[in-house]
């Protein structure tokens, strides 16, 4: 079949419009229709070239929510016409890492997912006969996709696409961090770095599960207001206090029970263990830094109690835990709605881009139809 | 009271065998004839003038065990006659770390012990009506001494004083590390950096909860024969692989459940966590590392879901675990008399300090009558 796609055609390039071919889908896989789909910064990271593993040309696009269209052979768990969210992190629930209890991180596919192409290590899509790579396992930026059937969440189909694809990603990244991942229990005391989108989404997940104290940290003061609505209780500009740690060990009586880094600066990744509380404290690294930077601290952070972890998806195991998300959603657990700051046609899919690099937008979302 | 001990006068000199003066215990204290002492790194440690809080003259020693002699006011949970293994890491139960389900650091008496005085801020110790200071709230180097109340563990009377000082800190900082810190399940992997005493007590801690591969890691093929005797399963030379990380990936089939650094060294605390597996693999630092120094990585290894944690007194909270500890040993889950390689009367404690320098013994444990 045809489908208009968004397709990457280079590093750096603008992505370009067009109508594509899209191969049916083969045995255990499944053709979706995107209704809506976000644009996140490691579609940005990707085109921009930086990405190690990027490769062109590509349909990017991993943060969307559509309908089933078609079945290949074999395919149970979904039928046509199920509302689903695609799933960059699958879940097979056969290989070591689904049958582990401490991971998210399902290996079954990750190999040919890696390359851009499906499990049998070929890509549905094409122009004149020329394969596209795959993105994430999604390519989530085309009105039509084929996924492999892991790699779909089916969820409720009263929820609306234009937000609930948000799930695909940045929300469970955060919300899952602090529920799957972390685990954090009511009372505590939860600290995070960055209030863009993701740290948005660790403190409405933190304030649904009865944390105390909430504290911002982040060097833009503009981002208070919203923060404050999602449940941050308190602020700290690390430009006006002389030591961020030692001010958030004094806010909250000697440090914080959870720590979330949502920038993906090491030094901030430092200073998130570091206010951490003596004997339990547990830092979580979110955020992606640059190639081949490191993070350090002196051991005894470590031997006095502090534990320092990090968090892929929100620790979220797709098939089962985004459509609690979304039931959430529904329920008014958590909220969406604010965080989607901008949405346009397909066409407009550059201005997406460009909103994000100059700090515009939380999250843009493409409308199809 | 006077009571035979010895003295550290000041750094790098040996520690003087004499007679010295013990005031009777105060209210919530008790006095415990100390029947034998191991002699531990962090001994010498602080005698060598490298640690930073050291201070002198003390009566140092800090693993013990003994007989309650005498008690003061309001002391309950022991009485003359108990048998006891003193604590460093005390267990008030009443402190928020005694509270909190994480830690065993209880902080009830830190200030104090830190300062080598008792916590009315006062030394029980002197020599011509000048204070000695205690170490570590133990001072065992000496034949009797005075504690908390809150930091000594009652033990069954059978168990054998010259062995069970060792779970005054060895023993259970390994052992308790695997059972009560990282809580190792049965069928797991680990990996043992280090064969020293910790190590070996770490290797016994994870044979006695079912561990499946327990590898060791040492430069030094000579502790491979007792490191085997308690339970080792494979050993790795550093200086016969290329790359030990990658020996031990290979070996496990993909890393080690379970890592545990029981040296003190910044670069093997880094392969200790580079070498566990994806998604759930946890490192445990339990060496000392130099002042000053720090660990590093890749944040990539933490987001992957590796866990970098510490652990000091192997987890345990003394009053709770440690009498545990006896019965294991007491019920032969756990060894101790092959690590136990030198006994000598207080007057040669100064030749355990040699033994250890000289790396010939293991544990030297000074034997008082």
């Amino acid at each position: 079949m045809k489908t208009k796609a968004a397709v990457a055609f280079g590093a750096g390039q603008p992505l370009k419009v067009m109508e594509v071919d899209l191969a049916e889908p083969q045995a255990g896989e499944v053709l979706v229709e995107i209704k809506a789909t976000g644009i996140c910064h490691t579609d940005a990271f990707t085109l921009s070239g930086d990405d190690p593993e990027g490769a062109f040309p590509a349909i990017l696009g991993h943060e969307g929510a559509g309908i089933v269209r078609a079945v290949g052979e074999g395919v149970t768990s979904v039928t046509v016409g199920d509302h689903v969210i695609p799933l960059y992190t699958p879940e097979c629930r056969e290989c070591d890492f689904c049958l582990h209890p401490k991971t998210n991180l399902c290996q079954s596919i990750r190999e040919t997912q890696g390359k851009g192409v499906m499990p049998d290590g070929t890509s549905r899509f094409s122009i004149d006969g020329k394969p596209l790579l795959h993105y994430m396992g999604c390519s989530t930026f085309a009105n039509h996709t084929v996924l492999p059937e892991i790699a779909v969440a089916k969820i409720r189909k009263d929820a609306p696409f234009d937000k609930v694809c948000y799930i695909g990603c940045g929300v469970t990244t955060g919300v899952g961090a602090v529920a799957f991942d972390a685990k954090v229990e009511p009372g505590s005391n939860v600290v995070i770095f960055g209030l863009g989108g993701i740290g948005l989404n660790v403190i409405q997940g933190a304030k649904m599960v009865g944390a105390d104290k909430i504290i911002g940290i982040d060097i833009n003061p503009s981002k208070v207001e919203l923060a404050k609505e999602y449940g941050m209780t308190d602020f700290i500009n690390p430009k006006e206090v002389d030591d961020v740690v030692a001010s958030i060990i004094d806010k909250t009586g000697g440090g914080a029970d959870y720590s979330f880094e949502c920038i993906g600066n090491v030094n901030t990744m430092r200073q998130a263990l570091e206010c951490c509380h003596k004997g339990w404290g547990e830092s979580w690294i979110i955020g992606v830094a640059g190639a081949g930077q490191e993070i350090s601290t002196r051991p005894f952070q470590l031997v006095t109690g502090r534990s320092w972890r990090g968090s892929a998806f929100g620790g979220a195991r797709g098939r089962t835990d985004v459509p609690k998300i979304v039931d959430w959603y529904m329920e008014g657990k958590i909220r969406i709605d604010e965080l989607i700051t901008h949405t346009m046609p397909l066409e407009d899919i550059n201005k997406a881009f460009d909103l994000m690099h100059e700090g515009k937008s939380i999250r843009s979302v493409v409308l199809f139809d």
